[in-house]
C-alpha cells in the first residue's frame, strides 16, 4: 500500500508528466498542494484549463496570444519594418525582457532538424516569406546557437538573399559576466570572428 | 510587453508558487501545458481540485487518506501492536516502498523546532499517547536524522519511558552504496556507536 490516497497518487502522476519533474519531486509537489489554501488550488486548476481554452497563436507572427493579432503585432508603437525571427514563444519573452527591441517578431515554432524529421514545411517559413512582401527594412535571425539553430539560420539566410531585405543575425561571443579562460573553443572562435572596431 | 498572453502569465505565477520551481522553470512548464492534449490538462486540473476536496487526515494515525480510518489502519493484515512514528505522510510512502514494515504508522505532522515556534502541542503527540493506551508492543521512532528530528526523538523517548512499551529508533549509519571515505564525521560516529555483533 504505497499511497493511502488515490487522488494524491493521481496528482503525483500528473506532476511527473511535466518535463524535468521526477517521481520524487512530483510526490513532494502533490503533498504541498494538499497544504495549500483551497482557493489557491482552485485558481491553479483554473489557470491550467484557461491556458488550453483561451490561448491561441497570432495569425501574423505565430506567437501565443489571446487576441488575434497579438498585442505586439497590434502595438501602435512598434516598428513594423523590422522582424525578429525566433524559434519559440519563450524566446519572445526573453527578448522583450531586454526592452531593447521595438520591432515585430516571427515565431517559427522550432528549428530545422532532419534527424527529428523537422523540415521547412513544419515551421512557419512560408508565413515569414509572405510577411516580407510588405515594407520590411530588416530581418534579424535570433535562433538558438546550436546545430539546429545554425542550420535554420543558414537556410533562412539563403532563402531571403534574393529578396531585397537586409538580413542580420544576433551576435555570438562571450556572455556578460563570463570568463574568457573558461569559454569553450567554439564560442571564443565566434567571439574573435565577430570582433568590432572600437 | 513581457507576456502576450495573460493566462500564460497567470499559469507561470501559479507554477512558481510551488516549492523548488523558479520563474524560468515555471514559464517552461506553462508553455509545455499549452502543448499538452486538452483532456490531459483537464485531468491535471481535476486532480488538483480532487486533492483538496477528497483528501482527509486519518483520525487514527493522521496520515493522508480518502476514507477514515486509512487503508493501513484498517488493513486486516497489519500488525496492530507495532507503531512507527514519522514526521510527514511522504515518510510513510518511503517506508511502505521497502515492503519490510507490517505495523501501523503515526504521522506527527512535523518535528519539534523551537526556532520556528513548533512545540509538542503543534504535533500529534497527544494522539500518539492515546494510542499507547491500547495493546502496543513497540514504538519505532523513524524521524529525520537532523536537528529537529533528533530533538523530537529524544523528547518522545523521554515521554514514552514511563509507559511499559518498548521504544526503538531506526539505525543511523552508512547508507548502502555509500563510501566510507566520503562519509561525514557525524555519520561515521553514529555508525561506530551503532555497530552490531556478527
Amino acid at each position: 500500500m504505497l499511497y493511502t490516497s488515490e487522488t494524491i497518487q493521481q496528482l503525483t502522476e500528473e506532476f511527473s508528466r511535466l518535463p524535468g519533474i521526477g517521481r520524487k519531486t512530483a510526490q513532494r509537489l502533490a503533498l504541498y498542494v494538499l497544504k495549500m489554501p483551497t482557493d489557491e488550488v482552485r485558481a491553479f486548476a483554473q489557470a491550467l484549463v484557461d491556458v488550453k481554452e483561451k490561448v491561441r497563436y497570432c495569425s501574423v507572427c505565430s506567437n501565443i496570444t489571446e487576441n488575434d493579432p497579438c498585442a505586439i503585432c497590434a502595438g501602435p508603437k512598434r516598428n513594423r519594418r523590422i522582424i525578429c525571427v525566433v524559434e519559440e514563444p519563450n524566446d519572445v519573452i526573453a527578448l522583450e525582457k531586454t526592452h531593447e527591441f521595438n520591432g515585430l517578431y516571427h515565431v517559427l515554432g522550432g528549428a530545422l532538424s532532419p534527424l527529428d524529421g523537422v523540415g521547412p514545411e513544419d515551421l512557419k517559413v512560408k508565413e515569414l516569406l509572405n510577411r516580407l512582401a510588405g515594407e520590411i527594412d530588416e530581418v534579424i535571425l535570433a535562433l538558438n546557437p546550436n546545430v539546429e539553430g545554425e542550420t535554420t539560420t543558414l537556410y533562412l539566410a539563403k532563402l531571403l538573399k534574393p529578396l531585397s531585405v537586409k538580413v542580420t543575425r544576433i551576435a555570438r561571443g562571450l556572455p556578460i559576466g563570463g570568463d574568457l579562460e573558461f569559454a569553450d573553443e567554439a564560442t571564443l572562435t565566434r567571439a574573435l570572428e565577430g570582433r568590432v572596431a572600437l
